[in-house]
């Protein structure tokens, strides 16, 4: 069972912030800055090229892998580290429709990242005659999937609204049909408890510097199923991938395992600073990560549909359907989070009118939700996002 | 004009060392540890999700590649920051055969990265019908560009042997056979003055973690030549290289420049260290660097050949062929260089025979080489490598 008062001890927090924004990038565990300035001076420093063995860089991506995995229900030494994570929605996808040939469709829905979107149009582009990418709404995911489906491609929690979709019942309905999954874990990884094994899924992935704390820029992850580990042909085929890296074959030969999806040179301070992390989510109990969570964005919502009644609830009331995340709308979203910011509480604001809060037991809990929703009435009950300087948008919002 | 007694100063090296496999991970730069601190703690740590906005790090890709594009005779705003330099590569290549179309032949070397291959044969099954990787010998690359080209992808410098490619030359055989070009300047920045402007090259990349001083995993770049930078499609569509990533459209729309060849959320930790080691670099006359790089390879090349008949240069003897190391081939290479690794002089081996040592004005003098020559001289002539020890090989060589 987790303290989840004492693991907030564990986070550097500024003085009087409530932070409701760490589904966006997580805050700095206090142990992080002596983690990476040991791999800086101790291993870079004084190792030099030897902290490629010495330091055991060169095994991070597979040895951090198996310590996400435990987090999202994955089995051991199938989850490999770095890249970003839309290069990893393209190593799944990639590999995917190799193994779904000839099927030619990409299912996705309008809540996907865009950036997932993205570069699943950029791979169709690549690919050619026939290859498409079909966008649904999210409600109708289960029933898209079709036989001409080759693979799914889903975020699990909306980044804006923090609908969460039915991993175990869209994964059967695609296997129904012989299409393949990717789930992209952006907002569940350290959200909840994910079970990919148990939902069979096919291929995950997701980012480290939102719930899971690693800081601007971390690593992502990426899935593969143990049954398909062997049979997943890498499109982005960089020497760390290759069976032997350090004989520089001139031919491409994949590693046995998910440990091919790692294509170049790992950043190994980044790694550092999750490492650092993981050192607080190692004994952390997901189910009980789950109950706090959900208690928090009920408490929230409760208080904040209490007392603003212009904005209008955009993450579902159902339990099962939420992530840790509560959403609000309201035409004059984005002055009205820049108000809440301004008095320190920081949530942020999703084109075109969401208003976005994250809720992460580790170091928030009732007295800041308590605070949050004292704020936002405050400036809802008194205009007091009505002032020119919260209208004028800054470039990352 | 430089002082390469004084740069040494700005680096920390070990006790006792010679550091002659900078070629491979560069030092660490003394201010980076207080530099990555800084952006550890009073930027992520202080500043949380605002740091994308307050501390600069969303244009950090293009800011620190415009201070890269000096070092490389790029032209402003030319040079994007981030991923790795096999994603980078294959980025490249699958914008240039796009512009190139309906040509499909890749055109490579034998002496290119290994890495390199790999992404371009990944990126040939991709694609499919028709598209081809063709690799010729090192001495063959300028005569094997003929009309059926659609790129060559040169790395500029011989990973094993340090022999140059000549840029201005390929570079104008490829125009004028209708090719386009792309330089990987993995073992050239940092290591000579590199002019892509006026070599007319299209496009280019390299990773910083060697002369450049970045640090482990540092974050590799991308050059695309002005003429082309609205017409270079992206495959590797990411957000960060959407015209307007923050609209969160669902269709990807290519930033205009070269800032399209951003992918995913930039690494701020590892940019952070490569900005403490471009503070060096900004200062640096490279002209000058030319001419005490080959001051010392001289050097190297003839002390070794006195001291060590049974090693053969694998490095050419003429300036305008050499990069900035110096590679002798000998059958117990891999046991020779761990005998004078164990001797605190720090090369590296490369299979089958190459032993490599990587000759960096900025820490590296004359009274470097002449140790290094030593020791070199005291394993030959005594047979010291002859044992079980060095023979055993490790992970990474």
């Amino acid at each position: 069972m987790t303290d989840f008062a004492a693991t907030k001890d564990l986070f550097h927090l500024p003085e009087g912030i409530v932070y409701l924004d760490g589904n966006s990038l997580g805050p700095l565990p206090k142990t992080a800055a002596a983690r990476v300035a040991k791999t800086v001076e101790a291993e870079w420093g004084q190792m030099l090229i030897a902290g490629w063995n010495k330091a055991g860089w060169m095994d991070k991506p597979m040895s951090v892998g198996n310590r996400i995995a435990r987090l999202i229900g994955a089995e051991a030494n199938s989850v490999a580290m770095g890249d970003t994570l839309s290069i990893k929605v393209y190593q799944a996808l990639a590999s995917a429709l190799e193994m779904n040939a000839p099927r030619k469709v990409i299912l996705s829905d309008s809540g996907n990242f865009p950036s997932d979107l993205y570069m699943a149009q950029g791979l169709c582009r690549t690919l050619g005659a026939g290859y498409d990418l079909k966008i649904v709404a999210p409600e109708q995911v289960h029933d898209a999937i079709d036989e001409t489906v080759a693979v799914t491609l889903i975020t699990e929690v909306d980044y804006r609204t923090g609908r969460k979709h039915d991993m175990a019942a869209i994964t059967a309905k695609a296997h129904s049909m012989g299409a393949l999954t990717i789930w992209d874990l952006a907002h569940s990884a350290g959200a909840f408890p994910v079970e990919l094994a148990k939902a069979g899924a096919d291929f995950a992935c997701g980012c480290t510097y939102k719930y899971l704390n690693s800081g601007p820029g971390g690593p992502a992850f990426i899935y593969v199923a143990p049954r398909h580990q062997d049979r997943a042909q890498p499109a982005l085929s960089g020497w760390q991938g290759h069976d032997a890296p350090f004989d520089f074959d001139i031919t491409y030969r994949p590693a046995p395992g998910a440990e091919r999806m790692r294509v170049g040179t790992p950043p190994i301070l980044q790694l550092a600073a999750l490492e650092a992390s993981l050192d607080i989510w190692d004994s952390v109990d997901m189910n009980a990560l789950r109950r706090a969570s959900l208690g928090l964005t009920d408490q929230f919502i409760a208080g904040v549909e209490a007392a603003c009644p212009t904005l209008t609830l955009a993450t579902p009331r159902d339990h099962k359907d939420r992530g840790s995340q509560v959403s609000f709308r309201h035409p004059e979203g984005y002055a009205i989070m820049q108000a809440v910011i301004a008095r320190s509480v920081i949530g942020d604001f999703r084109a075109p009118d969401i208003l976005r809060f994250g809720f992460t037991p580790l170091f928030v809990g009732a007295s800041e939700v308590d605070a949050a929703v004292a704020t936002l009435a405050d400036v809802m009950a008194n205009d007091l996002w009505d002032r020119p300087e919260y209208k004028t948008r800054k470039k990352v919002t």
